[in-house]
């Protein structure tokens, strides 16, 4: 329900945006924006939600919260997936509360409204002999599973998504993503608006100036240390390995079918295998890896999810808003299914890296979002490191134009 | 001062309201609908604040507050009780911090502006010569007692009270309700809007898969499991007591003028002779009851005020609005004035149903504000037994319509 | 980026004050109106932000912070005292998170960009050819020293200042405020917006009621209680003091080209030389005094700045926004730059009298707020004493009408 007033503004706001330019402060202050980023943005796109591990069996279930909003992600007794708003069809109550278990049914924990696992409204007592409970079963909302990771979108259109998973397929296929498991799962909590906290992922050039250990080993902090002999025995080892022997990068994407997907391998410093403080490897190598590779594949998809992948786990990446001014840095290890904790691998050790990158980065987005908030504020121009920013805010503002004239 | 966007906001949203259905998210989460609720809804309806015996000698006062208002009930020198809104006529400051007491008149902490007990302003110095204090008293508001019970009111025009109170006074007189005092009183803050708080009092539709204690004795929870053989006993014991032989209950109010009065005796379950754990009376039978009777009476005065009315207690309820989602369940216990703690009662006891009950509550309206804040939320139909929140919802609306176009 | 609509309520509120009374509580509570506050009023006045001795070598600096402004303060090399918005001029971070401390440049914690002390950009790298380093320092604010006092405007055009501080030099010098230290600094944070606390300084009509130790000793409490015999004790003090002996007060202004500078002396009751518990002196003799003077001299710069000279030790007095509600009132406490703690002055004894009579503000400034939320708050008029309120007001709401229709 959006008055007049909050669409003019919405509009003027997207006009005043400068190409190649910071947004201005409004977009990371202002509660009508905020509302219009869940509303028209989240609702829309496709988001990350979990691993098909966590639902291997029938009536296993799981919740994926973000902003005002509740996914209920489930395997139903046929074995089949899918994924519902967590909002009761009678009174708006969430029906699920736990997060995550074993279901036969969802009862609404208010008036005992029950779901069948696959959405459909079991039973609703004394209501009026017009009521078809065939129309009130939860809301189901699109789901895709791409090498077993699971994404939502709640929106009556999500981008295009297949076509753009089916071109990274391959280029991921040898990792076996399907066969991973959780290690760990982390959140760091960030007082800064979650555009704020995803463009910090979206470019590295703060790595060098924020990110020592990760600069130490990644070469991506610098795109010239990336010598033509580094990029050369990172390839033979990708053929080893038996990956894959694309190129990847800026100009060769493995999926060019727009920003929503972005495949790009960078080779590690001498003497790093993977993303550890030694630069041995800290856990089994995935998949059909014959080889450990010294590199770190990131991968995106769909705008808002991110993987860095190694050649022996796995980071998943997550900005998840929770509050105009409020965001979770939401982060999963993931490794070899069936790798043993203690014997294959220590949880400290393969989080530390990115549990030290993302102390340095929670610091940096709030202090972003302390001067972001100057009514002064003038939004700067990009360097030529933060092309991923330019597209994305191009997208974003399409959205937001989108939605405030439809 | 409302500018015209709120306005229209406003009423788009009370139209969007669909008859016999939930009430979309904006009324639960929009900071403007809190704004109106407070103005044109809680400053125009009736509330109840206490009991006589809080204010029993001259000088004796209280405040009550709500949202961002507070009111002084005191009984002045010659003994006559009146209401005043706490905020000095001078800058507005509140004139009296003292929760309770017993004052000779209320100066204020800021100024020392001094007013009377009956509100009329005594002294203000180094004012201009044209300042006439007669004309600076404190704002006095609308107050009734109703057999003991004390209700204000802050509007202008406050819905009619004394027909109504009159229609129910024979059927709650012999309760001696004046002759009560408060042996307990609890606060549970709940994280929701006050109405999702007061639209969960007025129904029993919860109570089954909610309150496992409360449904254990009180039929309410069932209008089905109400048998004649169980009314019949419940209207000998009602007879035998020495109460009112009237019949209650939906369609025969004791005073049929409308939603804002209902009266509603219950029976409670064999082996259950008040709201206690082991079904035995907690306390001294009230007033002039001649024997107990093994029922529960609902008492609903001006929409926004609750009792529960057993043979030796009463429980008293309030909803009352601390922001647009935050809400304090009040509760006051009150027993027979000569009641003697320790002797005659035990608090523990006295207050465990009501306790529990409203723990589960807490949890069921908190999950309940969840689940309403999703941006997809479509407000769902009612069920027969919340037949008294569509006649919340249509009082409501009518009011904030009004409001919105006076 | 402000809507017609929000533009329309500005100025409807400013329409809505009634000269000589205190202002509608919209100006207290709405989030608006506090916008407005900072982008319009803080962002254009003059701010004390600091003392020389802070920044006395090349490099030191130190940050002044409200709302969501950060100011830095810094000298320079070669020895020049400059103001800059601690923003970056790329994304917006803060470049400077140090409170406090001695710098050769300040570089941007998130990308590095790295500028000069006296706001250019030094280097930032992997920028378009096209961009202009030189267009890109930190903004730079004004800034004014005054008798060692820094003010700072971040507005376009800030108030005249010159004029008014070449006033009120003379009669200031004496005290040689550019030869103090910093001997204690507080916060004391009330939940209240900034204008009901530094309306509570700008008058002393709640001293009596309020502040029993200050009014034990200050005569400003009850101008009346300022007898012939008592003023005229005072001037010869000034006399024998080496101070001018203008006279002060409402009619003599020293300064008289506004409300923006205001002094004035008032005699301390028998017994009292300065602000102490006790009345002794609690520190050496400012400047160039040559003898006690048992007086306090109120001094006001440029509207939003206070400071109580004594005899032996100056209060600086600043009342922070922090959020609509929210306000720090943060002191000061000088003494003569040679004065050493423990031989010469003892904070507790040195900050006594404004530490017990802040937190009697505080008290009754939250008060004053929570009275000012209710919706039935109707402004009342001013007392005689409260002069100084009338004019806060009357340039305060110029200052908005201005803005909302530049």
């Amino acid at each position: 329900m959006l008055d007049d007033g909050k669409l003019t503004k919405l509009q003027a706001l997207c006009d005043a945006a400068v190409p190649g330019h910071a947004l201005p402060r409004e977009f990371y202050s202002d509660p009508d924006v905020y509302e219009a980023d869940i509303r028209d943005y989240w609702n829309h796109h496709w988001i990350w939600v979990g691993h098909v591990s966590q639902v291997a069996e029938p009536g296993a279930f799981f919740l994926f919260d973000y902003g005002p909003e509740s996914i209920i992600v489930v395997r139903d007794r046929e074995g089949r997936l899918g994924a519902f708003l967590n909002v009761c069809r009678h009174r708006g109550s969430r029906v699920c509360v736990a997060r995550s278990g074993t279901a036969r049914v969802f009862s609404c924990p208010y008036h005992a409204w029950t779901f069948e696992l696959d959405g459909r409204l079991r039973r609703a007592t004394h209501m009026d002999e017009d009521f078809a409970p065939e129309e009130h079963g939860l809301f189901k909302v699109h789901l895709r599973v791409f090498e077993g990771l699971i994404f939502v979108s709640t929106g009556d259109e999500p981008p295009e998504l297949d076509e753009g998973l089916a071109g990274m397929r391959d280029a991921v296929a040898p990792y076996r993503l399907d066969r991973l498991k959780i290690a760990h799962e982390a959140s760091y909590p960030v007082p800064a608006n979650w555009k704020l906290a995803i463009e910090n992922y979206m470019e590295c050039y703060h790595c060098a100036p924020a990110h020592h250990d990760y600069s130490r080993s990644h070469s991506l902090k610098d795109p010239d240390s990336i010598t033509p002999e580094l990029r050369a025995a990172m390839e033979a080892e990708v053929e080893a390995a038996g990956l894959l022997p694309a190129k990847f990068g800026r100009d060769s994407l493995a999926a060019p079918v727009g920003m929503d997907f972005w495949l790009n391998r960078y080779p590690l410093y001498p003497g790093y295998t993977t993303g550890s403080k030694d630069g041995a490897l800290l856990a089994p190598l995935l998949g059909n890896l014959k080889a450990p590779v010294a590199a770190a594949t990131d991968m995106q998809i769909g705008i808002l999810n991110n993987f860095l992948i190694y050649s022996d786990h796995v980071v998943g990446y997550r900005f998840v808003p929770r509050g105009v001014q409020q965001t979770d840095i939401e982060m999963v290890w993931l490794v070899r299914e069936d790798a043993e904790e203690g014997r294959d691998y220590d949880v400290g050790a393969l989080t530390w890296l990115w549990h030290v990158t993302t102390l340095d980065d929670e610091r940096i987005i709030r202090v972003n979002q302390e001067g972001v908030n100057s009514h002064h504020f003038v939004p700067g121009p990009l360097s030529s490191m933060e092309w991923g920013i330019r597209t994305f805010y191009a997208g974003y503002l399409d959205r937001l134009r989108a939605a405030a004239t439809s």
